[in-house]
């Protein structure tokens, strides 16, 4: 899994008839330092993940084995919403922070 | 899922029996902002896409969860045509604007 | 899948019992305007391409789907030979110019 | 399978309803000599590896074939904790040195 | 496929159950002209390879599809040793050249 951000929403009428419901997210992916990664991926949102949340995404056949994503041509899936994680000992991502 | 714009298409006769009838698009991937990516992939189209429309499409063993691609030697499948998205707030394409 | 160009082949006696044989031919990947990648693959080929054939190639489990390679430890596969393409409305290769 | 650090760990509440009591390691990926590469991945760990250990990890579908990860929306997975390893005959790394 | 060298090996006594029984090599990956890249691979050995064989590996699902390697938590797996291979009509490597 990598880390990523939720940054924007891809609307698309026309989709194959397996994807009909599905909600796609542009997830922009960081790396352990919560340092934006020149990468992104659109992913189908399995836990109700909010814009802005970081996030967990699965790839290839394993962003099918939630049953939301379960035989449908999605090859990237938000499986997690991210609390926190901690780097060498240090507190990178605290969710809750205020 | 990438996105990308479609941008020619490949004639192949001589091919797997199992692609007969499929139909190869040239894929230009772009990123987030919408810029072309240095990256295109050759994709079966499962949903009508047309010239010049931008998609999605899904990878790997993903792209065989369609009906059209369904045990074929494909590795990519267009499995949506994109209306618009949205980034960080900014809407940064817009199929229909005029 | 993602176009390439046949530039040689490999002997390997030694190998897996379901690899027996099977033609590994090796494939430099082109890019969408026809000029080479720094980027390879060995493939197995399940069309009959020959030697300078532009061919398209598909990765992955989705190398497995043809009646050639069902089940066996390939992860690449040519499922077509290329006959031409066009980008953006200009034809960039065309297998029978003369 | 690629070399890799657990340099940190992922927290994640809300998160698919089959990965409820997976732990999420955050690991480093090194390079044949031992270089950390600007490169890394949340891994289930299937072996119980400890903070600092290095790891062997596999990616993909290959990730959900143990017992903890069997048909669940996990794409890496540390399936064992290296010993030692050399290369062009030079020991590169060993955990018990002292 | 890619072609590499074994250039080492790897010893986990602590590893998931299902590969108890592996041999770990350390495979460098060259490109089609031999010349090492900056990429490696820990790959299963299936064919029993030796200390600088050049070999054939395949990644992914396809990595799985040997007997030593069935549904095994394994991404990479030698599935051949190389004899020789040719470029452009050139031999690149022959293994029995003296």
């Amino acid at each position: 899994m990598l880390i990523g951000k939720v940054v924007g929403s891809v609307v698309a009428t026309r989709k194959d008839e397996k994807m009909m419901n599905q909600k796609f997210l542009l997830v922009q992916v960081h790396d352990q330092n919560n340092k934006p990664k020149d990468q992104y991926v659109v992913a189908v949102d399995a836990v109700g993940a909010g814009h802005e949340d970081m996030v967990l995404y699965a790839s290839g056949s394993s962003a099918r084995q939630t049953s939301i994503t379960d035989g449908k041509p999605c090859d990237a899936v938000i499986m997690a919403v991210v609390d926190s994680w901690d780097l060498g000992g240090n507190n990178i991502y605290e969710k809750w922070e205020s």
